[in-house]
């Protein structure tokens, strides 16, 4: 059975980590089951074996992988039998984008939420995210996020050609998700499962892509705590 | 024999439509030989059988294709024999967003070069491109352009994803050029053909794949007139 170290705030349940989320629907996408564990900020010591501290962590009998982008391949050329991540080697050379297009949403995001996260995790590793973030960002965390709605529509314009091209298909992978879809969606799935903030508009076709993943493999995504506007 | 429908300022020979572009790299791609056709703003008699007014217009016998994302599955589908520009059904979808980014690249861009594209028109053009780009962007050219070297730093970063990605291959389609690579390369090379603006740092790893595809398909890119820094 594998395992998946993913990222818990107070509440076990409420899995927020958008790169886990990548993984979480990656694994779903290939029919293979899992079993999560809880993990938080500062439980450095349980993922030691996979030589460093953040997650997704996921563990195959005595193998320790890390990276979201790495475990992906992992499981694509570990599982060649179960529906396809990529779409072939084009496809994945041309997914690597999306992966990276993902990576850039967070950064964007990260500074309209980081009082959000705060306020969901576990007493254990509150100082230890305010340190951390205030170090990188340079400030505090409710200065980072202050004024956050008049940030929104420049973000939601940054977000014009995912926009644009779900007008001609219900998936960046065509007909059907792909690990594409999962690098993108973590970061509207991380910001759905601790904030109350609208991050798209009700009528945006990114939204109802959201919609879409959210019902994706049996409503995995949908079932997880979160605020659902 | 193709012809193509391909915009021209003032020598015949500057080609700089980035959507031609695209379609000039896909033929390449094809192996497929091709007459172009220089062709102006106000050309609009020209290309009339196509049903609308702008280029690439492309011409296979009786067909007359337009709209450079639909001229690359129409070739992609009518010679399936040669290299493919997508990598398969799941490679064209996500080969889409691909195309939306490369439109909204030359939407940054086109702020940045109105005026190094009025100055390279054709006289016959000139009136035509200001009256029509001046009405779009409700400023004169010579306003929408101003200043243009201090709006570059935000139009390299939000490159960050592209670099990103190009720092683990060679091209957006991996070891080999994609579809996917002329459309985000279109940006550039119509910058190159009518600007002496550096878009991108000559240490950027985009700046590395610009080269490559320069001197791809025989430098077909590169043997055609432009500003090289």
């Amino acid at each position: 059975m594998l395992r998946l170290y993913d990222l818990a705030g107070a509440e076990d349940e409420r899995r927020f980590s958008p790169y886990c989320w990548r993984i979480r629907m990656a694994l779903a996408h290939k029919g293979l089951p899992v079993e999560t564990i809880a993990w938080r900020f500062t439980d450095k010591s349980a993922i030691a074996p996979s030589g460093q501290g953040r997650v997704p962590v996921l563990v195959d009998g005595k193998q320790w992988l890390h990276e979201s982008w790495d475990i992906a391949c992992y499981l694509e050329d570990r599982h060649p039998e179960g529906p396809s991540l990529f779409g072939g080697p084009q496809g994945r050379a041309l997914s690597r984008l999306y992966s990276h297009l993902g990576d850039w949403i967070n950064g964007q995001l990260v500074r309209l939420l980081v009082c959000d996260i705060h306020d969901h995790l576990d007493e254990r590793d509150r100082a230890y995210f305010r340190e951390s973030r205030e170090q990188r960002f340079g400030a505090p965390l409710e200065v980072i996020a202050a004024d956050r709605e008049s940030r929104l529509p420049a973000i939601r314009d940054s977000l014009a050609p995912l926009r644009a091209t779900l007008q001609h298909q219900p998936f960046f992978g065509g007909t059907e998700p792909l690990y594409a879809d999962y690098a993108i969606f973590g970061a509207f799935q991380w910001a759905r499962a601790i904030s109350p903030l609208a991050i798209l508009a009700s009528d945006d076709p990114l939204a109802h892509w959201r919609e879409r993943l959210l019902d994706a493999h049996g409503g995995l995504a949908r079932s997880s705590p979160g605020y659902d506007r």
